[in-house]
């Protein structure tokens, strides 16, 4: 082996510095030889001061790692291990437009969930599925380690579509069971969470304390007020009730599933005023990259953690670790469900706890029978999965329509389909798969 | 065999001469003794009234059998070998209030969808479970036909937590195959439609004439303009998108999912206006019992087609028909999905194409793999009604809100706590298994 | 539509007037124009002699049913309706050897089961997806209604391999009902055996008189020495214990898998004395031919029922009554699995009750989970057949191997191996697949 | 936690040195403070031995960890953390009279597989359901490991019939690992063995040396003649044919199955020779406990390794480590299916990787979708195992029949009577459950 070598897709992201630092906190276990950090024309100016941040640290940190910054993806990519997709294709622009459109129609308007994270899929998908042909010709070995959102529907259009080793990663039920064990007063390696469902519609099925079954308590503890929640998510309490017919601990993003009128006023409101979350992130983001921008700082600064992504260094590079060092350790990541959750298709993505080895991940059989409680939902978000993937990919714009039919969010046919045009004409220019045509 | 003996629970109801006539049309094949018309106190008018008139319509037809009303439950079942149920619990008052209540929170009204039909099940189930228990003491080897609605989620409940033998009859795919034959002009019999779905929710897989699939042709009909509906349901056209997207033959009931917006407009108006579907079967009603008044009056009156209940007499009598002659004809019934219809329990209750004799309804392996642009949908109301069927016999408030919850026209925990509380305060009297708690 | 065209591949067998006599019986619903009957040269005169009968037995009925006999299958299948497989690649002979060869190892050596079956399997294949290739060409719509033997086995290999609409046939099942209604004096049409299995190892799982289950009874009757056996099998009693222990109806056939000691020792004395019953069905065969030679027969002689193929005229041309008329009866016959039976994968081909009409045969959904007693066997031999089937399509010999290593009657890899070898030394000019390789 | 109690029960084993080496070696990480030696009064004199060296074995280690020998099981079981069952009931005697009873008629006699492993599970299964009694009264939250044979069908009876908490173990997997890791010269914490199957029926399905599939290397090896294989099965040599055929890594039970006349014959040969390997087995135990018996030995003699069950320590006490400390290690272990393994029942028990931890034994989700070739046979055999212990709970004379029949290495019905006969007669003191009807 001559040395590892990592790329990161999208490489002038806000986010780099915690994948940085994970880099640095771990080096003895994974001697990271070349970090390639990799951008478009539109992000040079950012990927040249987050760059140049990144080399300063592992400077400080007294490590010859090499870091290097390019807008060749082809050449970043030969011969990597591992290579690492946090990309945003439209940047924060089309995010707030994903934020804004269906608001209209009094739909939900989010980076992931409902039609504003159709609109990010689908201008995502033929990107990565671009990479993916990149990395079958130049590091047909490399693993794909992929954040950018939909996490879920993204993954599931490169296992289904293209024959890469891919894993899907999402730092929600890293951030659950941190909350949980902080919560409990008990030490986080004590803590499992038995996890089933899709990205972004994940249940704490269980939690245990070593053998102990703690859910009641949790959910206890949810009941009197105490939070689990996003930096990106509006902190709404969860009805007793509600969370006494589950059982189960629910995600954050469940907020808009079940509140969905509230979400969607409190959503109207932010547009009206402060803005959608994507321009307040603007705004965050301007002041990071002022810090990034400044010579002194050669460590990720604390302002980070705002901006929503936490824990990026425990996801991410422990992930990576795990399948460097064959450490068969248990991660909770977005891989293909093959009966793992019953009444899901086997060949379709879910997200629950899997070993991960040199050979990638394999979920746990945690006896995934989902209670008749969350069934439907589950199955009907994965229908709107299974149809918006197919629909990016090959740009079938009917397809499409009977995605967002199926989304929960989603009101009606006539609704759907005034969605779906605005979706199509707003993000135009990042659509070739449905312009082609 | 000293006779055969059915039993009409509701036999009060204007859709009696329908049955009666479904008899004398078949009588020799079910040479009938006795039918017996039971009702309750509150509806001996009625049932004096429709009882005269079938008896004078089978005088008329010169047949000898027995027409005996009765108050008296219990007696009427001792040894019967059909008992047909198409009782209201509460009347058209209580449907009137069903379909009133969630119009308050911007929910679909309806008799047998959304948290009208909740209430309905509820209302229902605990009489037929009473039922249920005097025919295992009175006449155990007797079939149940179940044509009280919700009829699927009626007929889970009496499948999952009574051993009755039970079959659970809807028309709605009788008229679509009717319709569909006279819309393409081919031989009713020549007709076969695969049925996939839940009572109320039931698609047409795939039409074929013959050996000829003719879906397409079906479809392209529909989207011309001509019509598959039912009297009770408003007749909006279906979007030819939708249909190419679907790619089968939706059943009347879809619009209330497909087309929430404008069909909850609609009820709104006229709930304002000429007043909901029940207020106006009221007045039907009123006219039918004043015509079945009139003793020159001896046959069904033309004047019962337009309450909704056409192709009783096909439907039910030749049901009934082919289990008392062991004839293994196709009909299509509510009964277990055993793996008939994959990705639905095992256990529960779905409508389709079933071969029927004397040993009940076996249904035919269609191949039933929905396609994904169904397939979240019918999982998602399947959740509801396992939970709305489990909510109703225990009488558990937890399961009854977690059953709102799921049902894909409810769009909030918020709303669903309203519209439960609503529902259980309307309807207290009729819900003792709620209130004894 | 120009008239009813039936093509008989093997029409030279002396089955063929019992296939005759069926049409005939049933010329009214099946008004046949023309009946080719096909077979090769080697069977020439045999084709001749029982064409020369089958014309005047139409004749006789005063039929104009025009019987064309001819060496040119491609000529023969032009525009075809219906085809009719029922040849036997290397005739009496290759049977007679397939009887013996596995003796030698103290192993079962039989038509249809064990390694002979194999064999038949692997001349039989080549040969039926030559004629669905020229199906595809000439006659695309045509049914193929195989009864060449190992008939599921050859059936899975057209169903899984080819597009063409195939139904396989045997009359076991028919034989086992119109004993089961003689045994217990019930009219044939009141019984209704739910079947499940594969061909040759199907099991009789309930029988039912209307709606009373009498598979207790039969049970009693075979417990009492009362016999269900075809004549080609030798009759032994079975065991009263077994019987209780399966509680179910087990085919003449089970014989070989259950009494396996006792029917070999029974074989190996045939073989050393009177012959395999491939040997003595020469004879018979012989006299049959003398008869039909006879210009005065007009008619199915009697004799012919010995052969031990009795019930076709019921099996087979009611079968293409059914599919022709848009019957929907009932038949049991040989069909992709797809569910039915729980535990057997989807593609496989099973035997077991289905609606037959114009789309060809849909099996009910009997609730076929299979008894722990007999599932482990029936999933054996599915194995076995698969593999056996892969192997004969593709002239794989480690597929060969693996299938003899799977069935239950082979003791031994080693064992295995002699009966390959042996079996591809014996069927060389049969067997193109293996040779080419 | 007052400190950890473990009970092991068949205490006077001649294996309990290996154990106590097992905890002496780990005694950091699990620091046992009382082991309980539980014996039967037969075998009071070998308890005293064998504990006495135990006493030595931690003294010799500096350890105050008390053994406790003693007879009263109730006594020991109280407040027991683990309970390890290695006993045999009747001792080497009854294994000699499983090895010879079936040879009589040419079946395979051996002491897991085929009709004496029935003969010992059914003299199991009732002692170990009351050992599962007094836990449950006594220490209701203790893990039952159980070592003893047939380790997969006793566990299975606990796992069903009882709720206590069990983990069943087997040497052959880790011995397999061992002798793969060796063969190939790889670091036995590099390789991974996807083990899919049942006990003594189990298949090395892929081997991993790291990210790299090398079970073609494996299979090579094993053709050029490296062995894999127990102390207690003749070794000998796979058929490079059916390893091709395969595609996969048969335990070394295999040999049963694939090479049953050659294993038959040399039982047969050993039966009138040297003896069975229980009678041989006497002599080794009865030199190891000479040797047990001197004052002198103060660790694990070497000599115990021939006698079988080499690895315990790493097998057992690793286990029961990853237990305590809560480890999510992997270990191949017997427990519940559950869909891990498709084709095989839920609620079997199967042998597989799994994951352990505070909570037990989780399964990994291998996409365990046996290949047809090794499918036909695991089912048959689980058939088998499912019958034996239902019989076995039940004393239900039928299904052991039905058992029989359905075990591979049982020809016929005739024979499964005999041996059942033979069985029930030879064991008669052992089968309380059969005697009592």
């Amino acid at each position: 082996m001559k040395g590892l070598k990592v790329v990161v897709i999208g490489g002038g992201s806000s986010y780099t510095p915690e994948i940085v630092e994970g880099f640095i906190k771990r080096f003895k276990e994974l001697p990271l030889k070349e970090l390639y950090l990799v951008d478009i024309k539109e992000g040079e100016k950012k990927l040249n001061i987050v760059g140049a941040l990144a080399k300063r640290m592992f400077e400080k940190a007294g490590l010859d790692t090499k870091v290097i910054l390019t807008l060749n993806r082809r050449e970043a990519l030969k011969d990597a291990n591992f290579v690492v997709t946090q990309f945003r294709v439209g940047g924060l622009e089309a995010r707030a437009k994903d934020e804004r459109f269906p608001l209209k129609y009094d739909v939900l308007g989010q980076e992931t969930t409902g039609p504003g994270g159709m609109a990010k899929a689908f201008r995502t998908i033929p990107v990565i599925l671009d990479i993916c042909k990149d990395i079958k010709e130049l590091c047909k070995d490399a693993w794909l380690i992929n954040f950018t959102n939909p996490s879920g529907l993204v993954t599931e259009a490169v296992l289904k579509y293209t024959d890469i080793k891919c894993i899907g990663l999402c730092n929600v039920p890293i951030h659950m069971t941190m909350d949980v064990a902080k919560m409990l007063d008990i030490p986080y390696k004590d803590i499992f969470i038995e996890f089933v469902g899709l990205n972004h519609l994940v249940w704490g099925k269980k939690v245990w304390n070593k053998d102990i079954n703690v859910t009641k308590e949790v959910i206890e503890k949810l009941q009197d007020g105490e939070s689990l929640t996003m930096k990106n998510i509006s902190d709404l309490k969860w009805d007793k009730d509600l969370l006494n017919g589950l059982n189960m601990i629910p995600c954050p993003y469940h907020r808009y599933y079940y509140m969905t009128d509230t979400m969607v006023k409190e959503e109207k409101e932010d547009a009206n005023g402060k803005g959608t979350r994507a321009e307040q992130v603007k705004a965050i983001e301007k002041r990071l990259f002022d810090l990034y921008d400044c010579e002194e700082l050669k460590e990720k600064p604390k302002e980070l953690e705002k901006r929503g992504g936490a824990y990026y260094s425990d996801a991410a590079v422990s992930l990576i670790s795990s399948i460097y060092n064959n450490k068969k350790e248990i991660h909770v990541v977005n891989t293909r469900n093959y009966g793992t959750i019953k009444g899901i298709p086997d060949d379709s993505v879910i997200e629950t706890n899997c070993i991960v080895d040199s050979r990638g991940a394999t979920p746990l059989n945690l006896k995934g029978e989902l209670p008749t409680e969350i069934l439907g939902l589950i199955q009907k978000v994965k229908s709107y999965e299974v149809l918006a993937a197919k629909a990016a990919v090959a740009g079938d714009k009917s397809k499409a329509l009977m995605a967002l039919v199926n989304h929960p969010l989603v009101p009606s046919v006539n609704i759907a389909k005034k969605l779906l045009e605005d979706l199509l004409t707003i993000n135009k220019k990042y659509l070739p798969q449905f312009n082609e045509q």
